[in-house]
């Protein structure tokens, strides 16, 4: 993996985005924000799975009004996960018509594409921008290729002279339009480290193409994600392809995966996706890694998938639990192997791993704890015998929480 | 995305692996060998869900004996899909006892940590290869790093006074074990376009460093996968993470997703993830894309969900179908947006799409065809209106299958 791209370090209601600090997970809601309770009790559950920020949309004026009843049902409740404001078309005019809002949100998500058009964008941004450093809040310029102005296109790259092929026009308007506005934003006074940008498009090579881009040409963070991945396991798929490779690259400070939910009002899934992108690449452990072979003709049996199933159903019903009490718990490692082949060595890289017997092996499973065989478990208690042995390790292993 | 990596060309039983063709899929049976029929089924299953070879395991006489069989069962239903035997221990044993299956199968899948130890290697590797080579097979040289053998590497790399720490003597060890059997191989006689290696280790990040380094020590193909990426979603994140970060540096030639089934017997999973990752990374087609929002407080309906369902659903019941009758339908990008946002833009920038209207917009959904507004659907009969422009869209745009 690269070095982290070095970034200016933004902060965003108390988290701090930028290259000196973790990958952020955000996520968005899809409760309507004229209902504060539905929205209030969504940004709860989609900070319960763990994301860092939440951006809630801001369209209407129920909803400006809104954003300050839903921080006082969070306060209420304890939650102080920064609230992001996203808005388009009419930023200027909520953020001016509802001052108590414009100080309440933690950052405002501007989108270039529709701030006003050629003749007005100027003077509106100016609106916008002046509100954010009267509240000395950060901004998210973050363009969409679906919202790239036709206006915008013609004027600054047909016109300009360069020739090229729809999407080279596409991609570069992209930078440039997102790049203007931060270049516009600091000339009207906002501070270089108030500015977070970001260049969605809908294909992988493009994303790549675009962030690779736009990552050599300043020093704000960039927010990472697919604008539309789409439904099911394929978009799931190309978020992880996208954010996996530029990641890899050490580009990207903060990541969201859009995904059509299965029905509006289930959220969390993309929070899910986030935490196993960054636990991957090891930038970020969240629970224990269980390690299990893929089986093949030699693991005919179905004990080892039920024992990877059991040892992982312990985890997620555990590691609440486990982690208010043990410090650094979520970085163990548990192998559950099915065959002689790599059982025996995959288990030993493990910090505790099992190897179960495959057809014809011996009906014994040697268990190594941090490289070393220490027992061999047989008979009809296995499982539970392992996840003895689990929580034992964990329980020397780990430091108390004090 | 990078170059691809030039590599020599593989014939694998009429399926050629390497840097001239596309990424090939691959996948592996868990049925017991010993069972033909259900063997064969499952290889029949793979095969029609995208799998362009698949291994199976040969682990002791019976499984060798009924590589014969599943051939013929195979080739009575016409699946001629090149089989790969995976050996393990005893490869120079089962090749020379059955010659007939040394015969049959198409490639042989030989793991230097278990071929015989530092005393035996030599003579079963060379046994192997002879036999490889007198049936003009190719070998694939996979090493696992849960299966390297502590002699070996005490031997090449602990006593030969390099001195590191043990993921790096790990590393190191995989890649010199499998490119020492590489040169061995071609001593004896293989030539260089019959090889094709592989190093497996379960973690994203050493997966990365070591193929971008072996990527460079080398010409023979790569195969690429996580040798255990475990269960669920973190399973399926991990591999594509992996698989994708090296695809996008033009490192690998077939791909397998290792994937802990659900259950015993259920195997096509791992093949969907492929053929989703090659789609991601526009390396190949295998349906039409469905690009969608993932909604947010601006579509509080239902109704672009389910719109979105129903596509996807239409698409994966017409898909062999519309194959059959057209050429080139899977290249096909269909977006359904939630919004004004980016939805007249994203579907302008598809094939054909429809832009639904948020809340509080004009009850009204402009569909796009190749970047032009063609009609404006409205009423109850959106998604039937919209399936039907589809169809149409489908039969003029593409040749028909003569």
């Amino acid at each position: 993996m690269k070095e982290r791209r070095d970034t200016y370090n933004v902060n965003v209601g108390g988290v701090v985005i930028g290259s000196s600090e973790p990958v952020r997970i955000q996520s968005m809601t899809n409760t309507p924000t004229e209902d504060s309770l539905a929205t209030a009790n969504q940004i709860k559950e989609l900070t319960d799975a763990g994301s860092e920020l939440v951006r809630v949309t801001v369209n209407n004026e129920i909803s400006a009004k809104n954003i300050i009843r839903i921080r006082e049902i969070l306060y209420k409740s304890n939650y102080t996960v920064p609230i992001i404001g996203d808005f388009h078309y009419n930023a200027h005019t909520l953020l001016s018509a509802y001052p108590e809002t414009a100080a309440a949100l933690d950052k405002y998500r501007l989108n270039p594409g529709n701030i006003g058009g050629l003749n007005k964008f100027d003077d509106n941004f100016a609106q916008i921008i002046a509100i954010a450093i009267k509240n000395d809040k950060p901004v998210r310029i973050g363009g969409n290729w679906g919202s790239l102005s036709r206006q915008y296109l013609e004027n600054t790259i047909v016109n300009g002279g360069k020739s090229a092929d729809y999407e080279s026009i596409i991609k570069e308007g992209l930078i440039d339009s997102v790049l203007k506005s931060a270049k516009y934003a600091e000339d009207l006074g906002l501070q270089s480290d108030k500015i977070i940008l970001s260049c969605k498009v809908s294909s992988v090579s493009q994303l790549v193409d675009v962030y690779s881009e736009i990552a050599t040409k300043c020093k704000y963070p960039l927010h990472l994600g697919l604008t539309e991945a789409g439904m099911g396991d394929n978009a799931v798929i190309s978020s992880v392809a996208a954010i996996s490779i530029l990641l890899n690259e050490g580009i990207g400070d903060t990541i969201r995966v859009s995904l059509t939910p299965d029905k509006m009002g289930i959220r969390t899934k993309e929070v899910e996706v986030c935490k196993d992108i960054l636990s991957s690449l090891n930038l970020k452990q969240f629970k224990p890694k269980v390690i299990s072979c893929p089986g093949c003709g030699r693991t005919s049996s179905n004990y080892f998938i039920d024992l990877t199933k059991d040892i992982n159903k312990h985890i997620d019903n555990n590691m609440l639990e486990w982690k208010s009490k043990y410090i650094g718990v979520e970085n163990i490692n548990i192998a559950v192997m099915g065959c002689i082949v790599n059982g025996p060595g995959e288990s030993k890289h493990a910090n505790i791993g099992i190897s179960l017997p495959g057809t014809n092996e011996s009906p014994s499973a040697p268990v190594f704890i941090d490289g070393e065989k220490v027992t061999t478990l047989k008979g009809d208690h296995i499982r539970d015998d392992f996840i003895k042995l689990v929580e034992e390790y964990i329980s020397k292993k780990y430091k108390k929480v004090s």
